[in-house]
C-alpha cells in the first residue's frame, strides 16, 4: 500500500489539481492473433498527443495473475492495498447500491431462499426470483420492528437484498445463517464473542419475523444472511494525501468506494459528457477529481469489442474540455482489464497515461497496451500511482536531508 | 511468495492443462562483447513463433543479484519463495540422490574425514576419496545397528554421503559434529532441546560405531555429520493450486524437489525426446507437467557454449510434439542462468515465454534475453509465475466483488 504515515509526513500544501479519469475495464486483448486491443483500435488523437507529451505504463491491480472485482481494483488505484483494505460483504452490498451506511450500522447480505415443510433449505436462491418480486418482498420485510434497532431492507437484484440494522453496540461478530448447501436448515445465529449477544438477539428476532412474513411466499419463503459487517473506517484522502477530493460516477458502487476513502460524491447526469459538465462545474472546489466511465467495462463484459472502442473514442473527444480546465496532473487509466474476448474482468495489466508539467517523457507516441510496455512508468502495482500523482502535483517534500 | 491462502480461496475447477518446460541454466551471456547469448544464438524457429504469438519476459530466481542453487531456483519457479521454503542440508542430500525420505526420518549430510592418532581432524574431506572408495565405505557403515533406529548410509560422491536414521521421535535439533576447521577433534553431538536426547544418543552410537569400523581406512578414518533435518512438510500443488501435477526429469534432484511440492514422478528415459514421449503417454492423467532438461546447465558449467546452443535447438525441434498435445498454457524457461562464459550458475534474470489463448501479445518476435527485455511480462520474481499460469489456465476466480 501507499505508506500513508510516510506520505502524511511529507505532504506540503499546494493549489495544484489532480484529475483521475478511470475507464472501467479499459485493458483489453486482441480478438484474433496479431490483432489490436480495444484501446489500440480506438482512434484517440487527443490521448495519443497526451501520451506523446506525457509518460505511460501499465499497472497491476492486485498482484500478478489476480483478477480484481470493481471494489478492490478501485481501492488499488486510490492507493489502498486491496489485500489490506478488505470490506465485509454486507457493507459492500450497501456501498454497491448507494445505501448511506452509518458508522454503527450493522449490514448483512441477504438471500431469499426456499425451505421445505421441515425447515430445510431446498434452494439457497429461491429460484432466482425476479427483481420485481424481490422489491415487494423487501417492502414486506421493512415492516419488521425490533426494539433497539431500526430496520432497513433494500432490494439488490434477483434473490439478493441488503439488511441494515441501525442501533447502538451492534457487533458484527456473528456467524452466517447461510448453510452454504441445501438439505439442511438455516444455521442459527450465534454471537462469536460475548459483546455480540445484543446483535445476535436482534438478528434472530429479524429472522423469526421474516420467516412468518414470508411463509406464504414460496419459493421465497425464508431468508439467509451472511457477511455481517460495519462500514470500514479507513484513512481519508484529506488526511493521508492532503487532498479535498470528489467523485463523479454514474453507478453507486463507484461513488460508494470513493466515499469510503473520503471523496465527496458529486451528483451527475448519465452520459460521459454530463460527467465532464459536472467536473467543469465543480473544478474550483476540489483538489482531486475521480471521474468514472462505466461503459468500457459493460461492453467488455458483453463481448462487444466495437462498442467498447466507441466509448474510448467518445472519451477521447471530450479530452479538450478536460484539458481546458488546466489540470496540473492528468491521469487516464482503467481500474482493471475487461477484454471483450473474455467477456469478464481479467488480471492483465492496465494501460495508464500520466501527463503534467514535470513528467519525464518517454518515446511512446500513442496510448495502447503495446505502446505502454515501452513506457517510462514501466509496469507497477496500482497502489503506487497515487504517490506519483502527488509528486507530480508538487505536493510532497523531500524525504530526509 | 505466492500467497497460498489467497490463491486457495480463489481456485476454481477447470480441465485446462499447464505445461512448464525448464531448460536448466537457460539464461546466458555473450562470449565476447557485442556477441549473442546461447539462446540468442540458437536457431529456434518454433520458440520464435511461440514468442511472437505469446508473451515473454525475464524472471529473477531469488532476489536481484542472488545466484541460486538448483533447489531454490526450482522452488521459486514452482511459486515457493526460496527464502521461506528452506530445506535442511541432510534432507536436500536425500532429495538430491532420490532417497525416499519418510516424514519422520532424520537425515544428515556426512563427510568422510581424516583424524590423527590424537583424534584431531587433519582433513575434513579425507583427501576427496574416490566415489568408488566412498561406496565401499558406505556399505561398511550400513552394517551399523542401533536399537530404536533403522540405519541407511548412501554414497553421494567423493567424500560425501547421506545418513538417514529411521525411527520414532528423532528430533533434528542437534548440533553438527563438523568442527569446520582442522586441528581440533570432531564436535560431540548434543541435544539442543530436551526432546532431542533420543536422537542425540542414537547419533552418538552411530558415530562411535563408525569410528571403529573406519579406524583402518585412512585417510577416510572418521566421519563428520551436519545439516540434521527432516523432510519438509510444504504446501502441496493439489491443495494450493488445485493441480494434479507430474514431474518428468532425468536427475533425481529435480524429481525430488518436485515431489516435495506434491508432484508425482513419472519414470522416463535419458534423452529429451524420451522425456517428451513420457509427457505424451501421461498427458491425459495430469493438469500440470514440469519437464526438466538438464544439459543446458551441464554444458553451461562446462563452458561449452556451442553444446549448450545445440541442446536448446534440440528442444526447439521437439516443440511440435509438445504443441500437438494442445496445452492450454505453455511456459518455456529456465530455473536460473548458467552462462558458458562464467561456467557456473549466475544471478542473471532468466528468459521466459508464456503462450496461451488469453495472453496479451507484446511486440517480441524471437526468444532470447534481449528480446525478452521488451516483453510484456517485464522482469519479475520467479515466484510470481505460477499465479500467472493459473490465471491463463482460467483456474482463478475474481478477488472481491
Amino acid at each position: 500500500m501507499a505508506d500513508f504515515a510516510l506520505l502524511r509526513d511529507l505532504l506540503i500544501p499546494n493549489k495544484t489539481k489532480i484529475f483521475l479519469l478511470v475507464m472501467d475495464g479499459l485493458g483489453g486483448l486482441p480478438m484474433e492473433p496479431n490483432g489490436l486491443t480495444e484501446l489500440e483500435t480506438a482512434d484517440t488523437p487527443n490521448m495519443d498527443r497526451l501520451a506523446t507529451e506525457g509518460i505511460v505504463g501499465l499497472h497491476i491491480p492486485i498482484r500478478p495473475g489476480l483478477t480484481p472485482g470493481s471494489g478492490p481494483a478501485h481501492l488499488g488505484l486510490f492507493g489502498y492495498d486491496p489485500l489490506t483494505y478488505v470490506i465485509g460483504r454486507g457493507a459492500l452490498e450497501a456501498v454497491g447500491i448507494g445505501f448511506d451506511l452509518q458508522p454503527h450500522d450493522l449490514a448483512a447480505r441477504g438471500n431469499f431462499c426456499t425451505i421445505d415443510s421441515s425447515g430445510k433449505v431446498t434452494d439457497r436462491r429461491a429460484g432466482r426470483i425476479s427483481t420485481t418480486v424481490n422489491e415487494s418482498l423487501c417492502t414486506r420485510l421493512s415492516q419488521i420492528q425490533i426494539p433497539g434497532a431500526q430496520v432497513f431492507v433494500k432490494m439488490v437484484e434477483e434473490h439478493r437484498f441488503l439488511l441494515v440494522l441501525r442501533g447502538q453496540g451492534l457487533s458484527d461478530k456473528l456467524n452466517e445463517s447461510d448453510p452454504q448447501q441445501p438439505g439442511v436448515p438455516p444455521v442459527d445465529i450465534r454471537a462469536e464473542v460475548p459483546e455480540a449477544e445484543t446483535a445476535a438477539d436482534i438478528v434472530r428476532s429479524f429472522i423469526n419475523q421474516a420467516r412468518k412474513l414470508l411463509q406464504d411466499q414460496h419459493p421465497a419463503n425464508m431468508i439467509l444472511l451472511r457477511g455481517f459487517s460495519h462500514r470500514p473506517s479507513w484513512p481519508q484522502y484529506q488526511d493521508v494525501y492532503g487532498l479535498k477530493a470528489a467523485s463523479i460516477a454514474v453507478y453507486p458502487m463507484y461513488r460508494g468506494v470513493a466515499q469510503l476513502v473520503g471523496m465527496q460524491e458529486l451528483p451527475t447526469g448519465h452520459t460521459i459528457a454530463d460527467e465532464v459538465t459536472t467536473l467543469e462545474e465543480h473544478w474550483h472546489k476540489f483538489d482531486f477529481f475521480f471521474l468514472h466511465v462505466k461503459k468500457t467495462d459493460s461492453y467488455g463484459e458483453d463481448g462487444n469489442f466495437k462498442a467498447k472502442v466507441a466509448i474510448i473514442e467518445e472519451v477521447d473527444q471530450l479530452m479538450p474540455r478536460i484539458l481546458a480546465l488546466k489540470p496540473d496532473v492528468l491521469i487516464i487509466t482503467g481500474d482493471h482489464s475487461t477484454p471483450a474476448l473474455m467477456r469478464t474482468h481479467s488480471w492483465h495489466p492496465v494501460p495508464v497515461l500520466l501527463w503534467g508539467r514535470t513528467v519525464r517523457p518517454d518515446t511512446v507516441q500513442s496510448f495502447g497496451e503495446r505502446p505502454c510496455l515501452a513506457g517510462g512508468l514501466g509496469t507497477f502495482l496500482s497502489l503506487e500511482l497515487m504517490p506519483l500523482a502527488l509528486a507530480h502535483a508538487q505536493r510532497l517534500t523531500k524525504f530526509g536531508a
